[in-house]
């Protein structure tokens, strides 16, 4: 059915992106070859130096091509406030509000025994080692609401709840701008019994 | 705002792909460093290669690595028969339909002159050269129902006419399925004009 095997499997790989269909793939493949080679020779080099020079941040362990990440390396951090997210994206989003100037850990995941991720795999290690050894006067606990992000809120405060830290997880309740109409059982009885005075 | 040169750069360079905004381009960066990285060394891969090696068919202009495409070189093709269309996903919607078995001409384009976009940008030369020492007995225009696509059209037929060649247009009118209530107005002219003996 196809005319050349490069585009074919230029086609093919494009599949590997969240959200790509084979009809997406096929448009991307088909613009950066009649319309933007500079394009996808700038993406082709930058993926190839991404996926060889990120790794994880020594302290945080979120992705970074440097030992230390730039949020862990600057001052300018209040360094007794620590947020606990699931993933790198998950610290943009609250960077992105500018609220928050404490430090981060990033789990890279979540508990999850069926699929034989443990404490190992999330560097709880890590992280009780971090806590131990510096001057956190908060955890706030910044998982998914999902079973799985409240269980590996659970682990944890569990592990560190004899330190003598304050440890928070953020509120759940109706989004800003949110009908209660519209809003799911769970979350309203969230909303309820975390309720407070006005 | 961000952790990372290199992540910021990546998602930066994932928004040259056609319909990907910010979000998306975070989101697949940090899918390929988290999730994907054999993917994403196959894509760069995979692009590098395409962007380099990929030319025009010099018969039909398609986009293919070698000098003449899989279609023009198969000897199992109607050369009486001559397709001409904008694109080369044009040809793959052709195909895809199964029913075409004739040879493709890809104009990479249609007649533009507001942006400087002649016949000899869109080949014309080429084809005309093509259809003067070939067994062609019919060409059918498959440019795009658009302003451009039309007069691309009538460009060719009136250059072609002489030659005793059949020129055919694909019909155009209400698609299958379609309502007639959600058909526009030049749409719906198009099939009374066209209209047949049932």
């Amino acid at each position: 059915m196809s005319f050349s095997p490069l585009i074919d499997q230029l086609i093919e790989n494009f599949r590997c992106l969240p959200g790509v269909g084979p009809k997406s793939a096929q448009r991307m493949a088909l613009h950066i070859l009649e319309r933007d080679r500079q394009g996808g020779e700038s993406l082709a080099r930058s993926l190839q130096q991404a996926v060889h020079d990120v790794k994880n941040c020594s302290r945080c362990r979120i992705l970074c091509e440097t030992d230390v990440c730039k949020i862990c390396a600057s001052s300018s951090r209040d360094g007794s406030l620590l947020c606990i997210v699931e993933s790198p994206s998950d610290v943009l989003v609250i960077e992105h509000t500018g609220l928050f100037r404490g430090r981060y850990f990033v789990l890279m995941g979540h508990l999850s025994p069926i699929d034989g991720i443990g404490p190992g795999d999330i560097g709880i290690d890590q992280l009780l080692e971090q806590v131990g050894q510096s001057e956190i006067k908060e955890i706030i606990m910044a998982t998914n609401a999902t079973v799985e992000g409240e269980a590996t809120s659970h682990y944890i405060a569990d592990q560190v709840k004899h330190m003598g830290i304050n440890i928070t997880r953020i509120a759940h309740g109706v989004p800003l701008g949110g009908e209660l109409e519209y809003v799911d059982g769970s979350t309203l009885a969230h909303a309820f019994s975390g309720r407070h005075a006005m």
